[in-house]
């Protein structure tokens, strides 16, 4: 898991109690009972692309876990002092080495249970040529029919392949908004 | 601010070193030498809406430091086990104790300054009765031409308000996707 418990203080590090804090809160905090610290937990965001090449898709075969060896699209959590494009493109450039343009946001999708939002957005890929990091085994192109839909890594993924190839059947692109149970 | 810089590891308390960790990062992290623990920041996300009563956008008068008597749209920060619609939501019911329907998302904005996406949906106002809590002064309706343009409380407020009217003249509603510097 990318998170773990907060047992103590960040800034003084004593341990921390569980409370609602006095402060008109209505939620339970990790609050440090020395220096009075008050510690927020809140939703992540994984910024990502959806790749494209004439009719097919770019997707990169997980080298790391969770999900090791499944296809993903491009994605990553979104990093401090960078816009979610900016962190669309960076994981791209990483986990598949492409040269691509970005486009426009294309998904918005909550994951209520992991405490996640993900952002996708399209990117026009400039070559075939590609050059995964070590956080990828292969990337490569596929057609809609090619897509290998039982083996996606993430609901994500797959919510979004399957607005892309239907928009792009209609000829135009929107932006998807979704709950992703 | 929201955040204070990380002094003491969350699991055991020891004082944590900033470095780039060994399994493949690039970036510099609050790293425990006593247990490995190491903590990620990342951008939070801000959600609030728009709620309108026909030709009118209620606003808030935050009672609330930063910008503590400026104008807000209902807005705040996004918290685990709910959905971005959701928080917007629970915040408008919070800050204007506002009765409404909830519409589609209206704006995504990056405030890559203080690492914060801005994610606003309209909301239609079933009454024009408001019973604001403890972190607003008061709650009221504006024309366009009556919005305090000069005493709005951020950026992302202007920038949505503006995107808002200038849609409804064209009888048309987008997702507006918008940097703001």
């Amino acid at each position: 898991m990318y998170r773990s418990p907060i047992k103590h203080c960040r800034n003084c590090g004593a341990a921390v109690a569980y409370r609602v804090p006095d402060d008109g809160d209505t939620r339970e905090r990790a609050v440090c009972p020395a220096c009075g610290t008050i510690h927020y937990e809140n939703p992540l965001n994984v910024v990502g692309t959806v790749p494209h090449w004439g009719d097919k898709v770019l997707l990169c075969k997980r080298n790391i876990e969770p999900r090791w060896g499944k296809w993903t699209l491009p994605a990553g959590f979104m990093e401090l002092n960078e816009t979610t494009a900016q962190g669309a493109a960076r994981e791209t450039d990483e986990e598949a080495g492409a040269q691509f343009e970005m486009e426009d946001l294309f998904s918005v999708m909550n994951v209520e249970r992991v405490g996640q939002v993900h952002l996708y957005y399209r990117a026009r890929l400039l070559s075939e040529q590609f050059h995964p990091g070590h956080e990828t085994i292969e990337a490569r192109l596929f057609t809609e029919a090619e897509i290998p839909w039982d083996d996606l890594a993430f609901r994500t993924v797959k919510e979004t392949l399957a607005c892309y190839f239907s928009d792009r059947r209609q000829g135009a692109y929107g932006i998807h908004v979704i709950d992703v149970a």
